[in-house]
């Protein structure tokens, strides 16, 4: 078998069965050996970034690594905004990169580019093969180091004649390590910090805002007063009736240092000190105070549930209950579009066990407190800020998750970055409602203009930042890509069609002019 | 004024008056500087591919600069792959990339990313500005640098703190140099190779596509015999009746050999030795017989209408008739769409002093033939094979050009890389129209896939390389993003739609099924 099967078997083989694809000239042998071998989900992609963002989601939701296929430098490229999402979502991927033939790349074709410097900026890992007997074995490095728990980047690059050339079999994939255990000593810092008579609070990330860790922080929290609190973005946060009611820390400056006003003690489970996403004149990177001190309980790299169960064993919490959600949802509203409103309709509508996708920016900032008492859902964030990834997120989390429903919380202002991934939706037939929350700004970039002082904008300013004149049509939009699609106006109207379509199989989409 | 003012003051004076933008938080400083300072027009673009390849073109068609404002890390990121065509066009840009304020970048906020590191794979010039006093310096630098001939990317990277600090006036801008005289030494080695008796051929590329250059090429050709030909995919090239009926090496390998087969000398001007866009099993990498000798007349960076007058001077071809088109289109066709009944409409029709934008992929390349006596127009190239340029060159040309109409000669699949540039010709009324050559698939892959010897693919090929199920309904997606669009199905309602289209002012898209 030529290289380029050799590599699709070691993937299967390894575990890694899709592959979200947006293939070129020189990956034909790479899709010719897809096409003979068993085992393999192909999901075309319309553009790179779609692949990146669908395998971000698809790792967050299996807790193993998919594949993206793409095109040379400018296809990575192509598709990098996603890889720095995955990155700070900690999820893992195989990246397999097409790349001009060993003998040919001298010659400085019109494609010719530096992937490994374009992956680089982006990767834990990179690797060129450099003939066709390594590709197996570099294929299985790739998929033990996208593994490592809590996931990494790894991204191989594969020269057209490494693919045809005729290769190994398929190379057996060393099983990844489990995350460590963390050290006592680290155990017991947290439980002085928790015993010291301050204020400590402690902040879940990653693995910390699952179902499990985070009861086990609520039974700390319970017993010994202790605050807790979620990062202000996470990659896949289980919550919902019967679980922890556990808030999230503002992305304002302010509502930030507000939340942890007071604190005495951090410690952090899953996630890093927590720094604003941006500088502002005169206000502080760090958003908690600076005489606060800070322990880590766990790094994302680490087992959170295991350190947080032996540090509920030492503050003698392992018995105590946590507090969880009752049953409750806001009534269905009436009236005008409004944050509150949505919020309504999405958390009294909510499907049983969906997979909620939330790239609301403004419009979603209050939409948390709504949906604490809903049927149990799994939350997705964009997080690393690279606006563009909640319709993809959507297209990776259905195709992991065939059996539950996807809700896409999206704003038009990102959602535009990104909107091929309809059709990929369509295509595959993907069970998906997208929510476009349509208020045709730059919303959040209106804020932040007053926010830097630039207090009054002129026109220029102003056209800069809004999505008017002409205003997206997302209905036309959707139906362009073959997804069925409708327009509200009114709380009503938007619960209706929330309704229809969550009852309803594949992708729909509302556009909600709020 | 602070340093982001004193960034735009030098800006505009130093010619760089339009940005192609897409901020975000870090930019806001940039934005509300622009916002109070004439003489730069701000081009909003939804996504920031839009912007780099709208830049692209707007360096192609008049010369100068202009620039980009990206959003850090990943809004680079996104630009990237059509940086690589414009590097690849040998154009000139300055991007304004914003990052995290100089004292806030050690806390690795959720968008950190190595700015550098991503720049630095396309640009021939980067830097970061470490205060605001050296913002006015650093923005005159990247100018002199951007202006290069023949064009060069300037990557200014702009922390949030340098724009908002205090800083200086703007800065005077060092003028470029202009293109260098080729040695003597070249010219006689190109006269030596043409008197050598043997065949010699004349290979044309950047500025050796424009009017001048090839005029004083085809004199040479006729006073000697020696073959004069385009590269394969040109920037700018400057062609209709009136002018020479310039060919370009074909895209496919076995194409390209026979349009080079038996010549003795190649002699280059503007571009490099032509090499396959990829490697094929059993194929070669050079476009051009092995033992033919290989002369550089004039690289793309020097003054190929100084060299080629020095030449003609030599070979006693100054006065020499050059060989010209006379006046004349294809008759309007009738009945089905194929690619040459699409030529020969879109001949007929084109509008006097048109810019043609051919990212027509494999519809469109049979086009040029149809088109030599045509009235006078440019026509600009895909020219670095990322794909996703066609639509944001348009904007960036229609953009530089406002007087005349730009004709997008577009494919379906390439188009859906960039098709938010559609709302960008929406929101600046740019006169354009947009035929999409609708065949549903990555045609060009199909071919691809049979080339690499993967004769019958299967299911899972073809569905990797259609883009049907469901179909792109491009008339939807325009109308989503408020630009107006029919669709044909014959040549008459092809021909009918184009002229309308060509009358009116403002952007139109015609969804050619074919």
């Amino acid at each position: 078998m030529n290289g380029a099967e050799s590599l699709v078997r070691t993937l299967v083989g390894g575990g890694v069965t899709v592959s979200f694809t947006n293939p070129g000239t020189s990956e034909m042998h790479f899709v010719a050996a897809l096409d003979r071998v068993d085992g393999m989900r192909c999901v075309l992609c319309l553009h790179e970034n779609v692949a990146t963002g669908a395998a971000d989601a698809y790792y967050r939701m299996t807790g193993t690594p998919g594949s993206t296929l793409l095109h040379l430098g400018p296809g990575l490229a192509n598709g990098l905004a996603n890889l720095h999402n995955l990155k700070r979502a900690r999820s893992g991927v195989v990246n397999i990169v097409g790349e001009h033939a060993t003998y040919h790349r001298q010659y400085d074709a019109p494609l010719t580019s530096d992937i490994e410097g374009i992956a680089g900026s982006m990767s834990h890992w990179v690797k060129t093969s450099v003939s066709a007997a390594d590709v197996a074995v570099d294929g299985a490095a790739a998929i033990t180091a996208a593994s490592q728990p809590p996931g990494q980047i790894a991204t191989l690059i594969l020269p057209a004649d490494t693919a045809w050339t005729e290769g190994t079999g398929p190379a057996p994939v060393e099983a990844a390590a489990a995350p460590a255990k963390v050290a006592e000593a680290a155990v017991e810092a947290a439980a002085k910090a928790i015993a010291a008579g301050g204020r400590p609070m402690i902040l879940l990330g990653t693995d910390g805002v699952r179902e499990k860790a985070a009861a086990l922080a609520s039974r700390i929290a319970e017993k010994t007063g202790a605050r807790i609190l979620g990062q202000t973005s996470v990659a896949r946060m289980e919550r919902g009736a019967g679980r922890v009611p556990l808030e999230r820390l503002p992305y304002p400056v302010d509502g930030a240092l507000a939340a942890t006003k007071g604190i005495t003690h951090l410690i952090l489970v899953g996630t890093t000190a927590p720094v604003a996403f941006f500088a502002y004149p005169n206000k502080p990177s760090l958003l908690y105070p600076a005489d606060a001190e800070v322990i880590t309980l766990a790094t994302p790299a680490e087992d959170a549930v295991d350190a947080l169960e032996r540090l509920a064993e030492r503050v003698g919490a392992s018995k105590t209950a946590p507090k969880l959600t009752a049953p409750g949802v806001p009534d269905l509203p009436k009236g005008a579009l409004t944050p509150e409103t949505i919020a309504a309709v999405v958390s009294h509508l909510m499907p049983e066990n969906a997979i909620v996708v939330d790239e609301s920016v403004t419009t979603g900032r209050g939409f948390f407190p709504y949906s604490f008492g809903a049927p149990q859902h799994d939350w997705l964030q964009l997080t690393g800020g690279a606006i563009g990834e909640g319709l993809p997120l959507a297209v990776g989390a259905a195709v992991a998750c065939p059996d539950r429903k996807v809700v896409s919380l999206q704003a038009d202002g990102s959602g535009m970055y990104s909107l091929q991934a309809l059709w990929t939706m369509a295509r595959e037939k993907l069970d998906v409602v997208v929510c476009i929350w349509a208020n045709r700004a730059y919303a959040i970039l209106k804020h932040e203009l007053a926010n830097v002082g630039a207090e009054n904008p002129g026109r220029k300013a102003h056209d800069m930042l809004s999505l008017g004149d002409p205003d997206l049509d997302w209905v036309s939009l959707a139906r362009g890509m073959g997804v069925e699609a409708t327009r509200v106006d009114t709380a009503e109207r938007f619960a209706d069609a929330f309704a229809s379509a969550s009852r309803r199989k594949g992708p729909f989409l509302i556009e909600v002019l709020c």
